[in-house]
């Protein structure tokens, strides 16, 4: 009933992340029905990104493509300091710290977390790429940002050995009340680690 | 701290309906650090698509544009009924029609409704144009399948008006009980349509 170019747009809107069927089916008519060229745009905009967006060859960060390859702004930085590095789970997790302003280091996208349930195992996290990371920058301090989830602790446990038998200083980001929450609706789990991580103030 | 592509991408992904700066991020960094060439391949169906699909000339579903213009497979379909005609707001509402199998006629879609608090007023409204399609293609029924909302259920009276005037039979979709609904649940305004749109059994 819909024409098989629209189909084919669908199929792949479908594909991006937390979209169903339905969903794909609107942003397809919306941008073959809108006046505003904004379909046309983001064909070429898309077709543009993948020739020209990679992730960057030392943290996995995205960068732009250049004839030496693709370095993220932040592994550019010379103002970085290069013996700390932050290990999150994705991007979007990067980006999250770095609009927090905490960290002065860089960092280093796993972009997957261990996990049985899924088949993920250690051998499908690039620890190789980790270690030779580590070794090249001298790396003294690891601060493991994954989240505190199940898959993330599970990861953190697994980094926090490998990294540790290097010698090197290895932490934890701290989990507990985010600021300004209330402790009467905070999960238990979330307010035992509030208590287990207090920290001393005398 | 994103490459320019990378931003402008997100930029447009914010324009789909229903998509927020986040979530607009999400898809593009899913698709930059995707693997697969979901990116490219979609880049390059967007490109086709607003080449190749248009809004059909007869009725605005959407259709395959070809030398002699664009009509939708409904419009070119010649043992569809011409003399009855389903005017629906948008192109998924003659999709979610088709697909319940009780409409043998045409559609007309009218890509708005009336909206006094969005400005949309009658001169915004194609009625012209669903006018010259009813004299063209002597229709002698109408179903009004605008929505059950409070815009929807203005347009179909204006359009009510308009239409028997030309002295042709205009009916209104039912609205009630959804099928396998509980009466204790429903809203008010449904349960008094529901009853004011009894029909005899007798």
């Amino acid at each position: 009933m819909l024409p098989e170019r629209l189909r084919r747009v669908i199929e792949l809107f479908a594909r991006l992340p937390g979209v169903g069927e339905k969903t794909a089916q609107r942003f397809a008519l919306f941008l073959a029905s809108d006046a505003n060229g904004v379909g046309l745009e983001l064909g070429r905009e898309l077709e543009a990104l993948t020739a020209s967006v990679r992730p960057c060859d030392d943290c996995g960060n995205l960068a732009d493509l250049t004839e030496s390859g693709a370095r993220c702004d932040i592994c550019r930085d010379s103002r970085r300091d290069a013996r700390t590095l932050c290990i999150v789970h994705r991007v979007q997790d990067l980006l999250a710290i770095e609009r927090s302003g905490a960290m002065r280091g860089r960092y280093f996208v796993l972009g997957r977390l261990l996990s049985p349930l899924d088949g993920i195992g250690p051998d499908e996290l690039p620890l190789e790429k980790l270690g030779a990371r580590v070794r090249r920058d001298g790396v003294a301090e690891v601060i493991l940002a994954t989240p505190p989830s199940v898959d993330g602790e599970a990861t953190a446990l697994l980094l926090a050995r490998e990294l540790a038998s290097l010698g090197l200083n290895v932490s934890r980001i701290a989990s507990g009340i985010p600021h300004g929450g209330d402790l009467e609706f905070a999960d238990q789990v979330t307010l035992g680690r509030a208590i287990d991580g207090r920290r001393s103030m005398g």
